[in-house]
């Protein structure tokens, strides 16, 4: 039983390979009547696009989505609205050296072993190309949780073991404005120097970094999440985690909670402002027995470094001979500054289908 | 859209609140003519059950289970297999002093504005008692997996700051003797011995602690794991998320890995003596691409420090008012220790779901 | 990739042989709140258990229900409906005969072969005994109905050629009364009693005969069913067809609609008095492109004879040899007046599930 | 929740409206490694497209499907496979006359009421030409049945009144030679005559006729369907009443198996020349206990006559005044001949998708 569908009631299908004709994806259960603005769609899948700046792969795909089905005169209709973004910049011969050798810590030996065939240009379906559909459907998630006044925010908050600070944020506005300012996508500015002076640094010497995305959801309504196993976090750590390269994930106090006693974890209940109730402290990262307590959500994901090296590496070949490959094409030498629209990609959709799914009331 | 449901092929659904008649599970799903051995699976339940030792609470429950359906002769038949463990030792009195109250970092709060309504004795449904449920169904997988040789090992890795070297498994027998030669359930003797101490420390000053287990899974076959959205890294992930108290999952190099460059952290392929291919590093931590590699499958999962303490808190009531509430009744200082087979539960399930859902080939 | 979890929101998922401990079923996604009659259930069970009358199976079952968890003061709390119907009245060994033999039109031969094991006792889990758990887990969707007013009617409309008239529901609890009436659960007295003879005559042949049954849904909100699968008829007819000795299904004009002329069969549009949309004829049953369209939803089930006659039949045994077999045990000549409520179950499941799915608008 | 999704293991999702960008489906689970042959795709909806014959639509469609994804050298690849069929004759201006009133009997008023928007041009969403995205997923299900010798064979078997003998199938080869050399689809010539005049007066007189289909599904193994809920009759029922216009359904004695005796319907088990189990009698339409037995599957699907009448007729608006509407646009005066591909292709996904299910024992 394959595994392309994501989410209960706001439900994704993606498709595509890399260097296929197109990728894609299908949205089935966004409620109808909801305006949709596809400038904002194309923005969101420009910050994911491949040749962005320095820091990132050269590769240039334009990432133009075109709309097929589920709107009608500016607004869902509530059927299944399928978005196409077709591949254009398939250099597919730089990956014909792939075709006989697993390259190191990719997809191709498990592709090939699970399936008995594997479209080996650019890492086919493995490719994180994929997380392009990804993009798309969440930004029709992020126009359906606006509606609720629902913020997902996200930055870079690692590259290597350069760490930024703790970000206060104050709107979303300002936050979003800081955070594109630099081609890292980091929220402090001088921690983003840093970070894109190493992440050159590194792409010179034709290797790669790790990095961290921290995210962080506004104005989460108190009640999203279904107990016993489809909690929010859970179902937060699940979107995060099949992102091509994450390898952890953490909410709330994560794992340094783990090392705290109960006496300092607890979050002490007291009365907001407003009459609503609210934590003084928010290690539980927003959520309580796996539903949103109407704190801010916040959660941290990890990325390993890209597989995709420009050092000569050994392998093995399909036949079982000792083999040696070296990285070609243009890759990135850190995903994170790209990886920030999929983290809040993966985040609305989850929000979104907990949204619709939080109905506990007769009627 | 509720969800007490995990798994799509080996799928199981949960239910029962800590002081109701009863909990239980139905898995649905697990292939015909698995000879199921009852001991077993009631001493997976003992493993996890309250009262073990002077480090877990002192609740009495034996946790016998009862299986209702699905077996005939000893062996499954395919159809739904039910199994019931009454609640026995429920003071629910214990608890009247949370009908009004919501306790620090329990889900009380989350649960009487989601639904409206709550079983505020012991938690209700939010209460850490049903993983037993999942321990009754995580043994039935295991029985599953040992058919095809794979064994799923877990042990405390941490308690507060006070870590286990890494464990050098040779054999899961010994791997679990050692193991279950403490109390604490840390294959380290020496780690354990000051876990122990630690906690046992805790526990008299009223106060509770966080903590780690890690997971190893052996001889998982090549080939598990559904990409996109089901890799098996990210299925294993919301497992662990969906267990009470966690707040945090890595596998293979995880949130260390983000520190690292992609020349260090590539996992080179090799030919193994039996002919099959291995990598010299683990850092994939035997997923790449999100399906099993064949190298044993290593993961992290974070612990926060129980809610419950003996100290006095601060909180606030469902009226809105200050209030003031202490633990009462009977709680662990620490869950790790209990928490070994429910991760290992967890982690069978995922693995005994995917084992099945793996069929690619044309029949 | 087992089927033994029907709907989608409101989700039951049913366990239990015929001749094990129990029987039982759990609703996951049951609103909260909803105040629960137990005697209403057991109502519900006692109108579908054996030894009713002199026209139904001896067996006796007193189907005793049991609640195990969901409910809190009389409520549902949002958290899965455990329910249990233990078995009392097994007499096994009147199966020890079919241990070895594939009893005609029965489901051995292909449990069998399917599973290569099968509970020979009673049929185990293809027996419809099964449909007790349904019943009640129908009796929780109907309450679910009733606070929307919506009423599920079914009666029984043929015994073999002798069908009853179409009957003009004035109101629930007059068709109730009427149906309730008599043993064969006719809503028309005088056919009632062509039936209950005719039944009662192939009884004392030791024969068995198949019949039907009508079910008319009253104050059907508009908008139920979700295009284009899920289509509420298409979500009926699978509930239906899933019932033992099921063999047809037809809503609106059915069969007969397929002679007819579009000049014939459109259901005019009109204005009804409290300013709603009418259809002047019903040939549509309440749906329209797979929605419901406010009228009574209209629909017809066809039953095939029971299989277990006290004739003398030739077969084949488990080794390919020549074999016979005579019913023993105690048996129903005619399924339908046990199938009224099970019918009306399964319904109630339907529209309860279409009932939460319904949310198309942006929150 | 949305039901655009069909299938649990071999599953599909359509999207597309009549006058949008174009329709298609994603096939998402097809195993590994089947070859695909493009032109027997297209063949298949060629013999589904409008404009085939003078007795359907006069619309002209290529119905030119394009394959996206999942395809690499002539083989499926196990990722989803997205098929693209564009809209080219769409005269959205003849449907302007339906934006403010609701055609009688079709999904105008259904679907502006559930969703409160709707595409009115040609019925959106709901028109039947979405069931092209069905032929087309169900071409690559029949070509997977093949590689296992299954064949799926349907024909039209009655035009209003006019219905067809029983059809004995020799080889599916010469059923099939049989039934496209007529263009009603009718397997038995005499009859395929009376059909066709009898269609092509109803046409003249601007009006419209309903319809049966038959199909038999040829060496079907043993073992498919899954209990208690997904029974093989019941998943084929709900797939053939998901197809626009079909309002019953039957398998095996059906409709007649209800007036029938135990004694006369069961069917006696005997042993065949290859030593298989087979019946002397099928009327259980090859399927006991919801699983197949390995005789012929049977059944039966009635279509209502086309809405769409050139005649004028009385309405309401969507204010709720009478109105009057007449059928412009080319439309079929009779659904069946270019139904049955639709529904051999919706059998092929059935069965497609318990082939897959059906794994029963421990791996």
């Amino acid at each position: 039983m394959a595994g392309n569908t994501f989410g209960q009631v706001f439900r994704i299908t993606t498709f595509g390979e890399s260097h296929g004709e197109a990728i894609g994806v299908i949205i089935d259960g966004c409620p109808a009547q909801l305006p949709i603005d596809l400038e904002f769609i194309q923005t969101e899948l420009d910050r994911r696009k491949p040749g962005q700046s320095k820091i990132t792969t050269q590769r240039k795909e334009s990432d133009t989505v075109k709309i097929l089905s589920g709107i009608f005169e500016g607004k869902t209709t509530g059927t299944p609205i399928a978005m196409l973004i077709p591949n254009e910049d398939q250099r597919s011969k730089d990956y014909s050296h792939n075709q006989d050798v697993f390259r190191p810590s990719h997809a191709d030996y498990t592709y090939q072993t699970k399936y008995g065939i594997r479209d080996h240009r650019g890492g086919g379906r493995s490719s994180a190309r994929e997380t392009a559909a990804r993009v798309a459907a969440g930004a029709v998630a992020k126009l359906l949780l606006k509606t609720q006044g629902i913020d997902v925010l996200a930055h870079v908050s690692s590259v290597g073991k350069i760490d930024a600070p703790n970000i206060n944020i104050t709107t979303a506005d300002e936050f979003i404005a800081q955070r594109e300012n630099n081609i890292v996508r980091c929220a402090d500015p001088a921690t983003a120097e840093e970070m894109i002076a190493c992440i050159d640094s590194i792409r010179k010497q034709g290797d790669t970094i790790g990095g961290k995305v921290n995210c962080t959801i506004l104005n989460c309504p108190v009640g999203l999440g279904e107990p016993v196993f489809d909690k929010l976090h859970a179902d937060l750590g699940k979107a995060m985690l099949s992102i091509n390269a994450v390898h952890g994930f953490e909410y709330g106090s994560g794992f340094t909670g783990s090392e705290m006693l109960g006496s300092e974890h607890n979050d002490v209940f007291v009365h907001g402002n407003a009459g609503q109730v609210k934590t003084l402290t928010n290690f539980s990262g927003g959520v309580q027995g796996g539903i949103s307590n109407g704190m801010s959500i916040e959660f941290k994901v990890a990325f390993k470094p890209v597989a995709t090296i420009m050092h000569s590496q050994n392998t093995v070949d399909a036949e079982g001979n000792a083999a040696q490959i070296q990285g070609k094409g243009r890759h990135d030498p850190c995903v994170v500054p790209r990886a920030v629209p999929i983290v809040e990609a993966m985040a609305a959709l989850v929000l979104a289908d907990h949204l619709l799914r939080n109905r506990t009331s007769v009627l």
